[in-house]
């Protein structure tokens, strides 16, 4: 039987964990990390200091490299294809670092629940009746990271909050039933396909670290200037994660 | 000068706390610790806990009387007389503990972001012109609390989810735009006023700690269970914080 601890690390900096997550990290018999490509390097160096910055007894760790995902073709099929190919690699991996069995940590960024395939992933293989149980561990999201470096709440005082994703909301526009909106997983400039009258934005990428970036304002204005620096920022680090708030005014002065 | 750290502290068990937020709590001058009266009483003493668990050095605790909202009335109203009452009983505080200025550091439940006033009276303040600087620490919201401990995604695969109150919920009815809804500040059995036929439910309370408290399946089997659970659980304690997540079946196998 594998124990697979699943911790959220929040987005990048290592005063994000949680001691719950320090103590599973030290507690793990192997720690997995992720390798997602030569244009991603950041992204594991990141996990690597957080290892480094928290680990108080040697514990291996193991890197695998990451299936990428097929970008062409059916959606749905693709991530299918892909949580497939992710759930063989998992497999194999925790096959060859406990073959008897054990602890093992995948480090996730922000928290597991939120925009993140490892839940599913972890389900497909006990569906296939892998010897497996999982645990998660919390962590700081980049909504709570984003709102945290503006200052701002994130719902309408007593009003409801939507999270979506880039892809929907360029497919679809702004959603019904709410009027503060979370846009995660857009791949850049989602938000240009909106009419931009009466919309607030607050954005950031790297969130908590020290070259965080923030930008807020009315959607017209400031638009440009975040299409523009998130170019320049990803063509700087090799990658970037960003997240945005929009707020769309409705006539009441609920915040 | 006040600098005032709003320190997300997740749903009451120390181990939620971030790195950044033992930081920022040892790094006070003085801790404000809302005292919200004899029948919540294990709130306030949860709070003590955490900075008993956590402090390095000897920081001041001041604990204050937390107003009390006026259940009657109009909501707006009555929200907004007692955002006005914390802000007075805040700058009170301060001013004495602090006469010179400095660092108080405030625990918030769950992320200061997420329905919760800080922010609100924080600006409230400033507007009034208070020498005020606010910082806000990130916590575990009892959203990544709830997942966490069934081991659940939040959000249908590249899909949507809504975060809304029990309020909203009681009065409006399932929200358009997603199927997956996060309840929050239900005093107690929204979900009853849904038809439950195709519904799922995810409920947690005391998410994180030593008597936590779950339960999960089809709203209509499990519904009652959770309304006599909960109303023992509130008895026993004197106190309850509960959330949960709603999956709308619509046919798609998303999840």
């Amino acid at each position: 039987m594998i124990q697979l601890d699943l911790i959220g690390i929040g987005t990048g900096n290592p005063d994000h964990l949680t001691l719950a997550a320090v103590r599973a990290i030290n507690g793990a018999e192997v720690i997995l990390l992720p390798d997602k490509g030569a244009d991603k390097v950041g992204l594991i160096d990141l996990r690597r200091t957080i290892c480094a910055t928290v680990l108080t007894r040697a514990v291996p760790i193991v890197e695998f490299a990451m299936p990428l995902r097929d970008g062409a073709g059916d959606y749905a099929a693709a991530v299918d294809a892909w949580h497939h190919a992710i759930a063989r690699v998992w497999q194999a991996t925790l096959a060859q670092a406990l073959p008897q069995g054990g602890r093992a940590a995948l480090l996730v960024w922000g928290d597991p629940a939120l925009y993140d395939s490892s839940l599913r992933i972890a389900a497909r293989l006990m569906g296939q009746g892998a010897a497996l149980a999982v645990q998660v561990v919390p962590g700081i999201t980049s909504i709570a990271a984003l709102t945290a470096a503006h200052a701002i709440p994130l719902n309408p005082l007593a009003g409801p909050v939507m999270i979506t994703t880039g892809r929907l909301l360029r497919a679809h526009g702004w959603p019904a039933g709410a009027d503060h909106l979370v846009v995660m997983l857009d791949a850049g400039g989602a938000f240009a396909a909106l009419d931009p009258a009466g919309i607030t934005i607050w954005w950031g990428a790297y969130l908590g670290m020290a070259h965080q970036a923030l930008e807020h304002g009315p959607l017209a204005a400031v638009a440009p200037r975040i299409l523009a620096r998130r170019a320049a920022l990803r063509a700087q680090h090799g990658w970037i994660m960003d997240i945005y708030l929009l707020k769309r005014e409705t006539g009441d002065a609920s915040w």
